[in-house]
């Protein structure tokens, strides 16, 4: 008979492959759960959790195995980020973030594969996908810096990190990229950062390009150091750029490739990010846990009843309930329209409910961390405690990427104007 | 190819003969929809509807094909209340309820299946099962009525009709019944009313009785007329019975049976209650659409852009949605809970779930409803329109069976102490 | 030693003149209490209420004595409106739109004695604005139609009726009406209709003109019937205007004088706006009253103990009691900004607070009932017992006016811009 | 001209006395600001203000003038808590229950006045109340410790720290105290701590008694490091008192002086708790400010309007503005009932209105925090910055004394039956 494993507590129909690559998962969380408390108070990523993950192969779970990896797909990465989230969030959403990169191989290949490059531009994208799937799946971190601090009424993300044609020392053609990426996971932990930048010429996502930098690269800095109220773990430091230079191999930057890899992509333009949410809600998962135990094995001290036999406790836990049941419920739907074959939904709408479910996934998760500590009590109000410690991680999901407010009335305005809101500077008005 | 069906926009994954049930279900849909406002206004049950039904064969629609059912089973049943809800939630609420009278002919089969009946009773057990189910088989409505209007501090349900010994005018043996069920739609419409009465002796789960009452039979009179907010003509008169007689084959009065029956059912004690919220959710669901098209056919007077692109018709749009989808999955998930092989939780968590499910769709779905009116304006809120009467019957789902804070709290209970709550008075306590 | 008064549950600290005026107003409590069921039901306004409310003086009671009035203030009104709100909220609507129109006599006093007009045309000023006082001292019933069916993006409210220079057919000089007004209590009922219609040659606030138009004048009609959720009993069917004669002395047809007016209002445009909201927490403080006293005095059968005492109900108690607390405090917070001397804050700061004050009233008035409804059950929920209507009154208040969406939506808008929202199309935007 | 003083920006109607005790408190603020973000991220209470306050006269801001104090109120405290509150939550709530020491020498000597004790108590009794005001009236600062750990179902409050009659190393008669005091602002900063404790022979609130003890007294000890998610710098360590000598002069250890005292209490049982929760209607107000200032004044780099003006900003602009207001209105309501001569209330409905005013507060001043984070951003979440810093400091307002749940059904309660809950074991059962 097997062990239940985490991932279980939220996916209760592993296939077998996805089982065993679970079992990998399983197999790392001590060492997360161990470094989290004393991580999360220092505000410093573990480092030993990047030999951790790499030595399980997990650092490769969506890369296919002809690059090296262990062929999992988006439910292995949402079941991977639950069960981290569980232990320590922030390694869960450092993780979530490597992973995210693998899009940046895996959309090109699939574009090529539906001929949407020409014949000279094909060579060139599948050896840059190839190249960047190959050392995630040998191991390396790849971290993915994708925003920046301009705000712009007019689109989601603004990129203005450049990319100049230029030549290293030896006179090597490559590019030379300026800019400053505002948060990312994983600085200063990553063996390499994947980032956006602006062609010359244009100013539209057809402008668009990709670069893998090497972390020790000259000119490659630590933007401010990160110390949050939450996921403080998770070295969201971001990078500062200047004259970075980057290897001809290392760019894909072909005009108009970032807007062919968008219109392959399944859900949301990196196809993943419901992944990042499971992180929270394996944090929420973690906290209803630690409370349920708490309100259960603690006793009063006249009656010997349980204190959450009390009625306020009463009412706070049935709330923690349907909490946490709404955030799985909304993550296990939005899973399932983004893995489904064939697709439920045409892909419009598919990012429509994301826009809506990322936000409730975020809220809800939250909503049990706060139940939490109100049934829990003063004397589980400690800083680095589970109630406290996952409640920080929980308030940053209220936050980042979008808060609800603002994906809810993303949604609306799809829904009332059939327009999808602009996630890149001009990307959703072509021709404008 | 296929015209989608309304129950294809809760059930994506018909079996084909899921569908073909589905399609006598939506070949009704026009008949409940054109009688829904004038039946709404009279608070009168549409009598046509039996016909309309029976003649479809949705009477037998979850009773065995060998009893002249159309052996569906919940996720039918479910289908079928949410489709009919888009169009007459009254009359899927009574719909509901009749269906939910087979499980008591159901599940004494499957006890006697599971060998919880001594050879003397199992015959008799069968041969209530059979008639019942046949009787509904052959397409006669039969109300089921629980509620009684004592409450107890002590359980949820408390049983005071009795049934004595007793004879007809021609000596023939059976039983007398004498009491008053507070509530139970199609009171005066259906042709049998399925009533619990405890027998003499006790005062436990393990003395209830079921009886299969004729609607004409002398005894047999209204309660109070149903007038109230919303699920207007659902005709929940409920029913006074006054030294009714009962045959014996109409009767299954053997001590035990019940507790034997609520052993083998699969979530709570009647096994289909999710159907029952279904009504609701078709109810949300229609709300919803016509709110949309509302909000992007009408259009402003001086821009010419639909309303709904005002500010805060999208917050409340973006809220509508949110509110929807957390109806919608915790139904989906519950029914999925209900109906997996092999059952993915115990019994009594199922239950613990459902208790929360139950009231996170009621609220969910008003939520819609209560969003809808305020984006649709003072001009939707006349008696009969669409949002107002489907926000009237949506109300009563916040009310009726029990309140979300009810379910709840019964929910940290069980989850707290283990403990389930007690349905029938004395049920949940055997021994004490 | 004196009785404590219906307003007095409101308004703690009435001055000896306001606790004459509220006794007329507790004096006709009981008609207004004992004709609201059927009212409601059959959806009509009781007639005899006009009599009532006129003879007691109460349609004078903003009217200063000189012309007939009680000399009451926006305190009184507001304490009526509550009082009232308490037996009848639809004749506490109707009766505070009776008593809006004083505005229309108030403001242009004030103004007049501000110097805003210039000698020509004071007289006019003064002569409408005291023969509409005159009016409604004696004791006429003034019923005030501003909103229009047609929405716009850029304004609240506009008026597309018109009014032109004629003739009646005696030869005597007025102004002719043509257009429709959407909402309006009171129509077929009130003596006179104020109505707003725009003067010829422009389309902005300066052309806005205020007419008294005789209910039973040639042309005027009833746009459609009123026959809506809730407020059922206060005639806000709307009127038609085709070719209304309106004679020279009922108009105050001076260009600009609308927007002197707006100039010396103290709150909101008109100035009492409040009151209306008044109405709605006065059903809301019944609806608890009720609620409590059904929660204490019905007892469970098997211990005797109140229900009320049963968890789920403690819950739905405690949370009534916050949602009616809440409304209380907005409410007397909101009286306070309007009538304290001196002014505590600028009037643009005291409209922008409103704005969130009415919908916060509105939403937790509502939640009051939607938490007795939980609380007191499926026999509460009859058409027509306290529960059933002030509940269904109360979701009017979720719509009617403004949403609190909106309300929040415009108060974000005025303090980050600075800018209040336009009540009138081109007022906020003189000059453009 | 005077200046606004932050004081009122929440009492807007100071006297002349109140609005020069508002000075010395406003006079504090820079510096409580300065040392607010180290002391918080040290979590250490900062030393130094001991002596600012001291200086200025506000550890006597409550005590009368013939001890040596100001002669302010519990509005005076409640301005100051929330202007401090502002600055600094931390040294704001721990100056609260500075000031709530204080009522154990004003209630002492109320119930003195009223008759309460008899010719042989009442020199006792007003000996220790004037030592203890005369303290503070010096400037010495006296923490006040009330809660312990154990938890009991009976009660909200358990005392099990025991007081026995002993004598000091001269043989000086006095008492010996042993126990435990589980959280408390000012540990290791206040010069004297205020303890209760029962006296032998009984476990009803008839043996509580009263105790100053010397912060340096031999026996004293810190209990455990407070190192909290938020409130970080109120040194709210708890105390062992492990055989301390406390002397007779410094004890009241009357039987029945406690309960005495409690009849004359105005509200809750120290009459002053609202104060306590003026510091978080500061610290809100503190974060609404920021986020106001924050969003008019950052502009999007393509537009060059306020951040502030984008759909989701406004819809949590309107939402925080609601919050506050909401906070703002409990918090004076609740003031009023507490102050106004005559009382409006029994004290039974004010401390029942206080139950839910508490919770409400609490969680209305965490709500604008929350929707500050999500409209501040990410770039906002800094450990240090305002919003979260205040957030942090806001959530420990929905966990500390009690859960707003808890206020909700405690005050349910006590509507239903009439019955106060038992703050103390045994207190609210005499004769029990």
């Amino acid at each position: 008979m097997t062990t239940k494993l985490t991932t279980e507590a939220l996916l209760d129909d592993l296939s077998p492959a996805e089982r065993e690559r679970a079992e990998r998962v399983e197999s790392v969380l001590p060492a997360l759960r161990d470094a989290a408390v004393e991580a999360d108070r220092a505000g410093e990523f573990p480092l030993e959790h990047v030999a951790t993950l790499s030595e399980a192969g997990l650092l490769g779970l969506v890369v296919p195995e002809e690059y090296g990896g262990l062929g999992g797909g988006l439910r292995d990465l949402v079941g991977a980020c639950f069960a981290m989230g569980t232990a320590c969030p922030s390694t869960a959403l450092s993780f979530f973030f490597h992973n995210s990169s693998a899009s940046r191989g895996l959309l090109p290949l699939e574009a090529a594969d539906a001929g949407l490059f020409d014949s000279s531009e094909e060579p060139v994208v599948r050896a840059f996908a190839e190249r960047l799937l190959r050392r995630m799946g040998e191991g390396r971190w790849m971290a993915n810096f994708a925003s920046e601090s301009a705000k712009s009424a007019g689109s989601a993300i603004t990129i203005s990190t450049s990319a100049e044609r230029g030549k290293d020392d030896d006179g090597n053609p490559g590019w030379v990229l300026d800019g400053v990426k505002s948060f990312g996971c994983a600085t200063g932990v990553a063996d390499d950062y994947l980032v956006a930048a602006k062609l010359p010429g244009g100013d539209t996502a057809e402008h668009l390009a990709v670069f893998m930098v090497d972390r020790r690269a000259p000119g490659v800095g630590e933007r401010a150091r990160w110390d949050a109220l939450g996921m403080r773990a998770s070295a969201t430091h971001g990078i500062t750029l200047d004259g970075v230079f980057v290897p001809e191999q290392d760019a894909l930057a072909l005009p108009g490739a970032f807007v062919k890899m968008m219109q392959v992509s399944r859900g949301s333009f990196v196809g993943s990010q419901i992944a990042g949410t499971a992180c929270y809600l394996g944090a929420a998962q973690a906290v209803y846990d630690f409370a349920i135990g708490h309100l259960t094995t603690t006793t009063f001290s006249d009656t010997g009843a349980p204190i959450g036999t009390a009625p306020f406790q009463q009412e706070l836990i049935g709330d923690m309930t349907m909490h946490l049941g709404t955030a799985r419920h909304w993550l296990l739907a939005q899973l399932e329209l983004e893995t489904s074959e064939p697709p439920k939904l045409p892909k419009q709408e598919v990012v429509s409910n994301w826009r809506v479910a990322k936000g409730t996934i975020a809220e809800e998760g939250f909503a049990v961390a706060r139940c939490a500590l109100k049934a829990c009590g003063t004397s589980n109000t400690g800083f680095s405690g589970t109630v406290s410690r996952m409640y920080r991680d929980l308030t940053m999901g209220l936050v980042q990427a979008f808060p609800a407010e603002r994906g809810r009335l993303e949604a609306a305005s799809s829904i009332v104007s059939g327009r999808e809101s602009t996630q890149f500077g001009g990307v959703a008005r072509p021709g404008s």
